[in-house]
């Protein structure tokens, strides 16, 4: 096991008709808040207006920022935080998938920065202060609610860029499940690819002796799947729902990946796929997935046998290791299938053209130099193309 | 799965030496800080001297007190409070296991509270505001280095009583496996009974639809029996007391009893045998959880079949589930056994002159009026002192 810190301040409020306390769980914090949203959806389904209806019993002023879409960006960003300083608001409330959480983050991050609050981005430095802010979780899926990370999509550059600070965690989110209910079936299969991607990214690592980090991954691995089969089958059931929604939060609130070297290669090559087509995160990831773990696995085939025995339940023997290996990842891609997420690049409408300047971007490949990815293989942008190519 | 809060401040810094850093850790939050630690064991280690030294280096005054016994006395915490009032102390820094930090959590909730420490345990109300305080660890057991919890024993009348509350979790804490190394094996067998104990007493519930937490604490409890047959072999295994420490952590940090109903019968039965007989804590609950166990199984059968085949390794099959559930708690009485606890009474020295008295303490009944314990299975007097004549 390797040393660790672990620090995570979010207060988790979860259950029915919790979002209708959002209001008096602000005020102590704040008069005035960035109410930072989406689309029409919350709208539709009346969060909007209970939302409001919170904030202003609470005497909370609310601000309004709509229009975060998927792979969030860095365009509205900016104009957050521009309405922030006009304002003068100090809080932000997300309500919304992690898309809006992420911008939230972007936000909060750069209202009180004096520079381009791109630059923590590419540069990685931790900040001197943030805003604080909270969320509402309308789409269980990036962890984003409690999580220390933010990632965005810079317009200009095709440039889809993740960033991680212990001050970028929540102060609070409120998880309802009976929120989930009406979501789109495709939305929830990405929400479920991404957190089981979020667990896979930390636990396919070569660090021996995680004997509690492994357990802890392969058991919330198992819980998500077996809910994720419970939801196809009925899609207002909130005990799936309550245990798909906190699988979610424990996949990427840093618990999972403590002590160990994590990998995150499948993260990296899909936000090259989505800076440039545009993807969905959770659909790009079912296609990487499977790609990466066929590519990689004898750099440590017993990892692999452990993942297919205890987590996709493959039969224990051990004189045909990779036989249970190609097993184990089988059943992962047969399990992306039964959801209706796609598996390979041409069902998302991707051909060979951009693998090699993708597989480039993802090295931040320049005059000859590059940095590689992937904490499990290290992976040089010629790799990415072959895993590209094992994905077609 | 019930609604839950959740929130835990404490960071967590785990790794070889990491000791060391305390005082630069303390430096941002004070200059001066109450020291307060168990016996002449961290001399004897050389940790009483790095922990000054590193005060010393980073600025910080330290006024020591030490003399923290197992089961951690009201009169010490009241010597605590008097000092931190008369010097302006207002952090407190633990050095040592459960029972240090306990009575530095009573006296962080003691000195800015106008009336008697006591109230706190006594009504379960919470506090306005306690001091800071942060611990360094030397004895992964109670879980107190993360938990919001605090047990304390009142001499005057043999009550050893636990309170709660999200403000008394250490800001942060450290832990360095190597530090555990040269404690005595006893120790080590009740530490180890006491994190299992904390996770047992969460998974015994009748709540339903807890797949998480239930793979949770299943994961946690193999990991802890596993590495606790190492430690047995080779007490200075890093790997296996990293896995054990962290997993105390885990145990007791509030994250596995989210969403479900809790029992914490054991624990109070227990207490009731430490407040008159002062036995260790970790011993106590050896002896009272598989008694416990046979007396209740019944309500639940079910959960007891899930005990043990997921965690104690009994084999599947489902015409004979009471044989299951028996064999389960053999195993576990047998590990116990294994790990040199007892696992009656009488190994403790205790006899059936005080089994009605304890029984009626752990209710607090008075004239007729009782407040039975336990979640899984409500328990009172009368059941109490059946489940300690079974353990005899």
């Amino acid at each position: 096991m390797n040393h660790f810190e672990y620090e995570n301040r979010t207060r988790i409020i979860f259950g029915k008709e919790r979002h209708q306390i959002v209001g008096e769980l602000i005020k102590p914090f704040a008069d005035k808040v960035l109410f930072h949203y989406g689309g029409e959806s919350i709208k539709k389904s009346g969060l909007y207006h209970e939302v409001v209806k919170s904030l202003a019993a609470a005497g909370v002023e609310a601000v309004e920022l709509g229009g975060v879409k998927p792979n969030p960006r860095l365009s509205l960003v900016y104009e957050g935080i521009r309405l922030c300083r006009e304002q003068g608001i100090r809080f932000i409330l997300a309500v919304g998938g992690g898309s809006v959480i992420d911008s939230a983050k972007a936000i909060a991050l750069g209202v009180p920065y004096d520079g381009d609050v791109w630059d923590y981005y590419l540069t990685k430095k931790q900040p001197e202060q943030v805003l604080d802010l909270a969320a509402i979780l309308t789409l269980p899926a990036t962890g984003s609610e409690s999580s220390d990370s933010s990632v965005i999509t810079n317009e200009e550059g095709q440039l889809k860029v993740g960033y991680s600070s212990y001050r970028i965690r929540p102060l609070f989110s409120i998880m309802n499940p009976e929120l989930f209910y009406t979501l789109p079936e495709n939305q929830v299969a990405n929400g479920i690819c991404d957190m089981m991607s979020h667990i896979m990214e930390r636990y396919f690592t070569n660090t021996t002796h995680t004997d509690l980090t492994d357990g802890l991954c392969e058991s919330t691995l198992k819980v998500i799947m077996k809910n994720a089969e419970i939801l196809k089958r009925d899609s207002r059931n909130y005990d799936a729902w309550a245990e798909i929604a906190f699988a979610g939060t424990i996949a990427h609130n840093g618990l999972l990946g403590l002590g160990r070297d994590q990998d995150w290669a499948c993260h990296k090559m899909e936000h090259e796929l989505s800076a440039i087509y545009d993807v969905a995160h959770g659909a790009g990831l079912a296609v990487m997935t499977p790609s990466w773990m066929r590519y990689v696995y004898k750099t440590n085939t017993n990892m692999f046998v452990q993942f297919a025995v205890n987590v996709m339940g493959v039969e224990a023997s051990f004189r045909e290791p990779e036989c249970i290996v190609r097993e184990g990842i089988d059943r992962l891609e047969r399990f992306f299938v039964s959801l209706g997420l796609p598996v390979t690049l041409t069902e998302l409408g991707i051909d060979e053209i951009n693998l090699e300047r993708m597989a480039k971007k993802a090295t931040w490949c320049k005059e000859g130099e590059e940095t590689p990815i992937g904490g499990f293989q290290k992976l040089f942008w010629k790799d990415i193309v072959e895993i590209y190519r094992l994905a077609m």
